[in-house]
């Protein structure tokens, strides 16, 4: 198969790497900022991925190809409608979103961004717990394809299947898209535990609480509850939030430490998603209203001055009741 | 009130220090080969839990006090049956099982031993997220009280409420008790991951699909679904899975680095739950017919002498499919 990736950060890098191995013809498209020519001599980019060889067979390229079978679109979510816009695919192209995160004017999913730039194309989304510097050292890793169209999720589960790389199908596609990009906000909570050293148990339960209060809002936006429950729900927000591999777990752990958020995305080449999805989070719980504790917390400390340590006693400080799921 | 912690265990010393700050009389009964008169004296336990002082409040002693208004069961599962015999109390006490494990010769819940000793007696479990070391360092917890009788729950959640440990309540003592026991089999498999260094993707999707299977099994049994995406469930399953204070991950780990079961049973003072549950989620997966993959593979290692490697694989090799709930 014929597929280009656009983009070359972490996962971009590693998902090429994947395919190419699995034996498609395989394009990298990047920007010119990510340093094409020594990716090309070098094969490495350690910037983003440590210690991974790009393949030999990945072509490297800026120039984006229109006619690919596939493309696997692994950029930015705040950039993927300009991406889309600035280079177009066939009406055929199966276009692939790895990105996790919700378009902060339109509170779009990115498949719906997709849709809306490119019209009536077949789109899937790949989610699930894979962190990109694991995926790149053959850890095993299992995702999940999610598309309403059927043969679209069997051709990316065909495309990606490899015996580190396991691929599981999904029809729920809004489930999936919001279970990976929901998690984020959770994950800057968990990381707020990891600064104050609250412990185990007490970040365990944030993500517990956590999942519900996702489960809860992308309930009321259509997705299957059970969704939540799977890999691109639960297994993601657990990786996330329990990884140092994390960029937004790692953004809560120094806000807990004091530093301001200008400091921390200031000092970082890579996009912590989580910090944008709160503004989406807050306003879909605010449209579909949604009672969502946690997300409300992480929204105030990151965009209203919340002192941390305020927002979690303001958390464990809630009235006494049965548990509410 | 007045209440009676049978255990000098990791537990059972921390939750005798809660009760004794929430300003209720506290007995803690002990074994001689805990050694009371040096509690007594120095209010330490190091072998159970470091640098947690007992209160002066709480009183050690040998004798159970059968009259006790409550008595919090702090004993590991395979002994709470013959405590209970030897011990037994008033058909108006409140036993409050906290440990977690099932009856291997009767696969009796904890509950269900209770009931089998001491009849129509009131009787509740406590169950979530919270190790025995963070409680005892005032570290936020949050723990579900489950008795199928309203004013049983009420009491024990008003009788531990406190700043640092909060506790929910449910009507769902089945699940509750499942959650807390079945997750110790899926926290061996989650430490044979590390001790592969499978990496947090892996990870994840384990303890993701480990829930399911215990969700599985616990709904054939009576439990409500809903239940094992509380605290009590995947709570108390990602805190165990994540934590370097659980026993049962430990053992897991120790197994994947080539340590037998033997060498590392003999050479811990603790008890790891996970080994005789093993026993019984095979026993009851076979029962209801139930499909238990992760917890099968636990099964086959610690019972039947295969290897860690080829279970890990068994478990990645599984066949390209839609993902199931």
């Amino acid at each position: 198969m014929n597929v280009q990736v656009t983009g070359a950060g972490s996962f971009g890098l590693s998902l090429a790497r994947v395919l190419a191995r699995r034996g498609h013809d395989v394009r990298l498209c990047c920007r010119q900022e990510d340093g094409p020519e020594e990716l090309r001599r070098t094969r490495h980019s350690p910037h983003f991925v440590q210690d991974m060889e790009l393949p030999q067979e990945v072509e490297v390229s800026l120039e984006s190809d229109p006619d690919v079978e596939m493309v696997v679109l692994a950029v930015p979510s705040h950039v993927m409608r300009t991406v889309l816009e600035q280079n177009p695919f066939s009406g055929k192209t199966i276009h692939v979103s790895v990105a996790k995160g919700i378009e902060n004017e339109t509170l779009y999913r990115m498949s719906e961004v997709i849709h809306d730039v490119a019209g009536d194309v077949p789109v899937a989304s790949i989610s699930g717990p894979s962190h990109a510097e694991e995926v790149a050292k053959d850890l095993p890793t299992t995702v999940t394809a999610a598309s309403v169209e059927e043969d679209v999720r069997l051709a990316v589960q065909e495309a990606f299947m490899s015996p580190m790389f396991r691929v599981y199908t999904s029809p729920d596609h809004i489930g999936v898209e919001l279970g990976g990009s929901l998690k984020n906000v959770i994950a800057l909570a968990a990381g707020i535990c990891d600064g104050f050293e609250l412990g185990d148990s007490a970040k365990a339960a944030v993500i517990t609480r956590g999942l519900a209060e996702i489960s809860r809002l992308g309930t009321a936006m259509g997705a299957d509850p059970l969704t939540f429950a799977g890999l691109s729900g639960m297994g993601d927000l657990i990786a996330t939030c329990e990884s140092r591999h994390s960029r937004n777990r790692a953004v809560g752990e120094k806000l807990a430490r004091g530093s301001t958020l200008e400091e921390i995305l200031g000092a970082s080449l890579m996009v912590a998603e989580g910090v944008r999805t709160a503004r989406a989070v807050h306003a879909l719980s605010e449209q579909y209203k949604i009672e969502m504790p946690i997300s409300d917390e992480v929204y105030k400390i990151l965009f209203e001055g919340a002192e941390p340590v305020r927002a979690i006693n303001a958390l464990m400080m809630r009235e006494a009741k049965p548990e509410r799921l």
